[in-house]
């Protein structure tokens, strides 16, 4: 009998589990004593106070530890628009992860909806409930606006992982990398396959950390400012990278560059490729489950650092290295936001917990290093301080 | 030094406990390979079976066991509108209580909107999240339209637990009662102090348990066909209750009537109404903190059977006592509503556990008796299937 893949053994695991999360009182209830405290009729008081103070829900209830993990179901793995209930697998999974990596309370909450005012104005209506929302695969370029504007009306803090969480995880593995080879960000030329929210989420970190030169692609080529064929996000990006504003294929652009980004499509860049890069080149291969080159392939070709997206090989870009720890320093210094200053940091955090002395070999600490939360979200934490957004 | 208050206390516990309802994983994560099933790249199978059947959510998920506890924090305990945030004390309590007393996983989510139309959509939004949606604390009349809006447009059980939870329990009681003074429901005067959400609710059930003959009273007088002062849902109650077009005061109209039941304001009945009545006469006051009539008044003024809301008095009216019960049947047998039959069932089932011999000391069990919820759960059960309402 052949072995079992993973997809038909999570399947029978997700069937014998039902369900990966679940609720459970934080205190006893025993007795018509516990009942009267805990609810009527002397919870009556706790809720006079945060009628007069919005701010002591934080004091009386789980708000101070809680998110939602917030999805539309239209962009959820590799597998496309599947509807809000598909995407409840995911969702579960990632409270779980929240659970047990950072000790969050996170709530899986799927909207039924593909209208951003109205995906908007859902998580407006309900953001009380909660000390913080995480986004998670929702489609670009929708994911745009409907992050930005959430952060512009809400009061709790706003994170899209797909974007921020994969920049931060990316910028780590560069720093290192980039140590490695004995190269400064600000004069490197970088190549970003992949115009989504995943890649312009790379590239504007990046950007933040110093780089001057990138240029992003996509399937129809070199996103320049020559082309016709953008929507509004990628005619933005069209405006801010690309300095020389080159245009053509991937095999065009990719000729004397020092790091190669992909978030886009498998086995789209070749071994040919590669060899045209400049020396000590860096390529990471992120497109799950299938990468943009297999690192063995760059390796061949002489890439000096190689990293992809899967758990399998070495150097594997995971959100899980950087979601945890940045809610938990946001909910720990109850920040109103989360900046781009709070994302370098939590990025320099993650890369400082390499394994010493830094190899080619790991560039990026393992997930299960217990290191990892704590150390993000102290630097995430220091970072909310400093640029004023931390509330206690 | 004075003894604290219940009110103080319970601020204290609130501040210690700072929520009172956890997430926690149902499942472990210690490996590479437990992150692959539970998470990436394994999960995608579940979301691709759900995507292609919808009902699988229940088998892959937490969904079968979990609910929303919905409020927009309108009609707070008796505090009134203290608005969204501020209910999230008792929201939490409720969902500890679901937890504590029926393994239910049920998550707190406050709507911060005063508009029907977009408390019900937003339901409708995030409903594919949960298996059942428990309304709370929503002022009359708007929470008719929610509820009614709501169960005609989604696909998971809605049940408003300040109508149909107190109605439930009050039935059971008055069953009871009835059979201590050796009245049948079809022959008796009822008259109902409040014609709010529970009044209104009680009186449905009665009506369905075979009474024909209810009075409602509200701060104005009786309810009746000459009242031009009253709102949609109060216009409606006029026509369907107060067969003999009874007007006047609450003093007027409680002459001769068997049983009492308040759910309105604090001392309006007095001894000498309760004089009034008939033989045996049967008083439940249920205004909470301070009932209509003290039981122990009313039994000086001749009451046969008197009952409260609270706790620190014989005969407590607690919803306690149906809602654990009522959502565990209908998840149990994956309900798609919760109809009037599975209520009766519930108050009946309820009913059978007062402690026996009867006696008027005790018309209902204690609620920690812990025969409750199963009971309970299983006579709603076996209803949702009679009426066809059960989808496993």
């Amino acid at each position: 009998m052949a072995e079992k893949t993973i997809a038909e053994r999570s399947l029978e695991k997700h069937g014998e589990w039902k369900g990966k999360i679940h609720v459970v009182p934080a205190i006893p209830v025993d007795s018509r004593e516990d009942l009267s405290l805990a609810y009527t009729p002397g919870v009556a008081q706790p809720c006079l106070e945060i009628q007069k103070n919005h701010d002591l829900s934080y004091d009386y209830t789980r708000r101070w530890n809680t998110i939602a993990v917030v999805t539309d179901g239209s962009a959820v793995l590799g597998l496309g628009d599947i509807g809000a209930v598909a995407g409840m697998p995911v969702m579960e999974g990632k409270c779980l992860l929240f659970s047990r990596f950072a000790g969050i309370d996170a709530i899986p909450i799927c909207i039924d909806s593909r209208d951003p005012d109205e995906i908007i104005r859902t998580v407006q209506l309900i953001q009380d409930s909660f000390g913080g929302i995480n986004l998670e695969d929702i489609s670009a370029p929708r994911c745009f606006e409907i992050e930005q504007k959430l952060k512009e009306t809400c009061h709790i803090p706003i994170f899209h992982d797909d974007q921020h969480g994969t920049a931060i995880v990316a910028l780590a593995a560069v720093t290192n990398s980039l140590k490695l080879v004995n190269k400064e960000i600000s004069k490197i030329k970088i190549v970003i396959s992949g115009a989504g929210a995943a890649g312009t989420a790379i590239g504007n970190l990046l950007t933040l950390a110093g780089a001057t030169n990138i240029i992003y692609v996509n399937s129809r080529g070199a996103i320049s400012r020559d082309r016709t064929d953008l929507n509004s996000a990628q005619a933005k990006l069209a405006q801010t990278s690309n300095p020389e504003n080159l245009s053509g294929s991937l095999g065009d652009v990719i000729k004397g560059a020092d790091l190669f980004l992909g978030v886009s499509a498998p086995k789209i860049l070749t071994k040919e490729m590669v060899k045209t890069m400049a020396k000590d080149a860096i390529v990471f291969a992120m497109a799950n489950p299938t990468p943009e080159i297999l690192p063995s392939e760059a390796e061949e070709a002489g890439a000096a650092v190689v990293g992809s997206g899967r758990s399998d090989f070495k150097n594997q870009i995971n959100n899980l290295l950087a979601f945890p720890g940045v809610f938990r320093g946001t909910l720990d210094c109850r920040a109103s936001d989360i900046t781009e200053e709070m994302k370098l940091a939590a990025a320099y955090a993650l890369a400082s917990l390499a394994p010493a002395p830094l190899t080619k070999e790991a560039v990026l600490p393992d997930v299960f290093d217990q290191r990892v939360v704590g150390t993000v979200a102290k630097a995430v934490e220091e970072a909310a301080r400093k640029c004023g957004v931390a509330r206690k």
